[in-house]
């Protein structure tokens, strides 16, 4: 995503409007839901596009819906397929992610962000929802899971998810921008309470208990996951959420940790792309454009000892798949220990 | 200090030309030694004028050289006393510092830098060479420091000093503004590279030995020190030095907090005008001029343990004085354990 403006002295606030159009099983909204049709664009260094690459994995939807990948930096216009063999998507045949924006509304004037659901045949962007598509792709793309797949968003769970996933939303996900977009020092003062009050809390929360809602993962430990593994390497320092690094709150590191070297988070992460992105883009705070070359990254493989809280990871279910061979990031084509070992 | 330029792709160059008279016993420069002559300028932001309040402080000659302060942020101008009532300076009775700079060298086209010690009877700046200033305060001073007042500078050990000193400075003092100021990707990566191979030798010196030379503090620790107190204040964030914080290195932790806790070394350092400055007055870096709220600083006070190693601090000397009231920094007004306790 970059979807997000500031005004001088004020706080930052978060463009929420998308393109909000459901792919169901009743097809209610013109996109039903079929393998082989649609393309999730993402970017390895976006948090919410890395998100549904991760929901993605654990559901063992690789089959069913194929993955386009921009790359890490864009401009002002679009993110674009530049890592791709004469930088189009190959299926797609595209450019500029804008492209598929404009085929859905032609002139759209509103943020070209990841993640986005293609619709192949017409090649238009179908949703940019972030929110909703991971839960859609637990809820209404159930007959294409894999066998053993987790189930993300439990029915008996969701009244109790939903103020814990908004939570780490507003305080947690969306927190960190707030610091590092802030157009004053005193919306930058309150934005960096807001965030370690929310820190803290999660600290203390996850003491007792392996996984957010529980002995089990759920969507809401994948929301949680993409800030805390970007925390370090940009957030503390590019974003200015300074009072301490991750790897200074044991429980949260060790939680951090725990799900890196579970099969499905870590080996979707791409610590260089999100690097390059944060950096390179956001020219108005860093200007130089130069990309950092800490933190030491080694910590992350340290056994984490959370085992000792018990739980069933994946409830009923069972661990993915290494991911595809094209999919693989290449900093994790060593497997990393816990099994996570790409193909 | 704040004297440099880089050129767009390379490497960042510290002006090093300065006013380069001295204050020695015999005069020969024309500044003869005399107390209550001369003041010394300083702003307690910057690490070089840093170390000489230490130097003046643990050598006693507060009641010689009077002490002037410039506050933590200034224009491309010159630094201000902007701290003082009336924004005056009330000894020299100058706004900027650059008068006393004019003073000396009309028209002078240099950068206005701290330290620098002014003649108080013709207002003109004598020097501003900030790595003779703390020899000569050792040397040619020595007639009236005070009892006690430790050798911060051993005849008999300058030879093992001065390679060690000059790999602090290059490496450590400079290193850090290497990284920040670094004109392309190329030049930051190598001087991360040069900063954190410094840090790693100093990591292992320092294991085996309370401080640099040995069993007694020196100029050299002085000097090792004032980059230390601010790595991760600003260093860390600011200037990409962030492979690690100090905190992460536990040995160069416990030396920087042994001597933070020393006094005449923690009770000069103001971390409040540490950060604005480098966060306020950097907006080639900093465009927003927003200062971060961390990192929490709690952890300075915790036992170091450098006990262990003997030592003998102060040689045949003893601990300074607190500081005089005039020039006790507000947030030490309650005192540190080790006694530094202000007065």
């Amino acid at each position: 995503m970059e979807n997000s403006y500031v005004l001088p002295g004020q706080e930052y606030s978060r463009d929420t409007s998308y393109i909000e159009s459901r792919i169901t099983r009743d097809g209610g909204d013109g996109w039903p839901v079929e393998p082989d049709r649609y393309r999730l664009v993402v970017a390895r260094a976006c948090p919410w596009a890395n998100r549904t690459i991760i929901v993605r994995r654990l559901l063992g939807l690789e089959g069913a819906i194929s993955l386009g990948m921009c790359g890490p930096t864009h401009d002002m216009r679009s993110w674009t397929f530049d890592l791709d063999e004469g930088e189009q998507d190959p299926v797609l045949g595209i450019h500029w992610l804008a492209e598929a924006y404009y085929r859905r509304v032609p002139g759209y004037l509103k943020g070209i962000t990841v993640p986005a659901i293609v619709d192949v045949p017409t090649g238009a962007v179908v949703t940019n929802d972030f929110a909703q598509i991971t839960l859609d792709l637990s809820g209404e793309w159930k007959d294409f899971h894999r066998d053993g797949a987790p189930d993300l968003y439990p029915e008996a769970l969701r009244e109790e998810m939903e103020p814990v996933m908004q939570r780490i939303y507003t305080e947690v996900n969306n927190g960190v921008y707030r610091c590092g977009f802030a157009g004053s020092q005193e919306a930058y003062d309150s934005a960096f309470e807001r965030l370690f009050t929310a820190l803290d809390w999660l600290e203390e929360h996850l003491s007792t208990r392996r996984y957010l809602m529980g002995e089990t993962i759920t969507e809401a430990d994948v929301r949680l996951f993409t800030t805390l593994v970007r925390f370090d390497p940009v957030y503390h320092g590019h974003f200015k959420c300074n009072r301490n690094k991750l790897i200074e709150m044991p429980v949260l590191w060790a939680y951090a940790r725990d799900l890196f070297t579970t099969p499905g988070f870590g080996d979707t992460v791409d610590f260089e792309q999100i690097k390059s992105h944060y950096y390179e883009v956001h020219t108005d705070v860093n200007p130089s454009g130069i990309v950092p070359a800490g933190p030491d990254l080694a910590g992350w493989l340290e056994p984490h000892g959370r085992e000792s809280l018990g739980g069933r990871p994946w409830g009923d279910g069972t661990p993915p798949a290494p991911p595809l061979p094209a999919e693989t990031v290449p900093q994790h084509a060593t497997p990393l220990p816990g099994g996570v070992a790409p193909a």
